[in-house]
């Protein structure tokens, strides 16, 4: 079977993987994980638990979107959305991608854990208070680097942007900050990206609405369907 | 010049970029950032005032922890510290470093943040309960791997276990667990990596008692000298 992405829903950072299959434009297809359900056989794709989880042709599966974006890249470095190893482009989007996923993402998911604390408790409002000085930083920095760039890394969209795209969408999701007004780049940078066929795609996936790909999309397979292809 | 490691002073993840250096094997230089100070020059290697960055030949700066790691790790494959790009032993050491620099530093992370809270204020012990609880469910992945596995990837040292190293021993600093009876094979493999010379060299560096290079150490460098040759 074609490699396999498990996503969760809702509002995802699997989200970027799914821009990236599609960028990649070869034959994929998508399995559902509703991530506030805590689905038990999924403990068989991702021990962590987390999404996303893309499982290969084989029936391994690899995780962390950090280490499926750049296998998605590498699967075919003509598309342009990811380096070769050993040149400074590689670098650089490795450091991006490595500050999205550390610093930004963090920043972000001390808000989202503010929401596991009980509501109206001391916890939840400094875990939003710290989460929200965490994002203010970090999309500051976001904010200088875009000042003189179209992209994050070099000069088309990378699987950088649609990571990025992923988890800044959270700032307007938490209702955390005036992205237009705040940070002009950022927010620029993001309405980019959501004009892009493939984040289009990836929106339709997510809310179930009529989706059409612009790359290899194959359809869903169920996770009951998948366990027995998992490789031992 | 030689590649110059900026590397953060007590006991950061830097520590595990020495490391690597010195598995490569190739002439190096460190410069020492003292991480409480905060020094102002320091801003313009890396605006986010994080620590590691590596100043390359050229007076380009790399920041990250995982792209500094690969970068070095591609100056010769040969080691074995890193691997090829399009294999799947690439593929898994980059979901091990996702996994390491994410969940694991973040975990760590929450429990360091709370020492920049009031002491003794309910903030204080809030992140220290929630980074805890976290570190907890890290390290039980980690020892879940290491169950049948003698390094983290592969069958050798590579630039994960010299993260791993880096961020896992602050569970003592934090005195948070007692390892070796709570996370047994954690506890091995961290062991394991204190008796390797380049681990003993990095401590040494660290604490500023004589250093015995393995690999190719080449001495210190101020900021103020490498300011200049930063690249525009
Ligand atoms: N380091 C992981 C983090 C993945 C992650 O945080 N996924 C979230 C959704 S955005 C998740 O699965 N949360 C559920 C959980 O942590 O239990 C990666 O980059 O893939
Ligand atoms: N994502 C970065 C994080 C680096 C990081 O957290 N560095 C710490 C030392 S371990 C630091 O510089 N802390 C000071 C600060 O954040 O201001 C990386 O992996 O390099």
């Amino acid at each position: 079977m074609e490699p396999v992405l498990f996503y969760g829903i809702p509002h995802g950072c699997s989200f970027g993987s799914i821009v990236a299959l599609e960028w990649l434009g070869q034959p994929y297809r998508l399995s559902r994980v509703d991530m506030l359900a805590k689905e038990a056989g999924y403990a068989h794709i991702n021990p962590t638990m987390q999404t996303p989880a893309l499982m290969l042709e084989d029936g391994s599966v690899l995780t962390e979107s950090l280490a499926i974006l750049h296998h998605i890249a590498a699967r075919d470095l003509s598309r342009g959305i990811g380096f070769a190893q050993g040149t400074r482009a590689f670098d650089e989007l490795n450091a991006m991608l490595s500050y999205l996923h550390t610093s930004v993402h963090g920043a972000f998911g001390m808000v989202w854990n503010s929401f596991k604390q009980p509501e109206g408790s001391p916890e939840a409002a400094m875990l939003r208070m710290l989460g929200r000085d965490s994002t203010a930083q970090v999309l500051a920095n976001l904010e200088a680097h875009l000042a003189d760039r179209a992209w994050l890394v070099g000069v088309q969209a990378t699987i950088a942007d649609a990571y990025f795209a992923a988890i800044v969408r959270w700032a307007e999701d938490l209702q955390l900050f005036d992205l237009p007004r705040e940070y002009p780049a950022v927010d620029r940078l993001l309405r980019k990206l959501e004009a892009d066929p493939a984040m289009v795609f990836a929106h339709a996936i997510e809310d179930e609405t009529p989706a059409q790909s612009a790359g290899g999309f194959r359809g869903h397979v169920t996770l009951d369907t998948l366990l027995p292809r998992l490789a031992a």
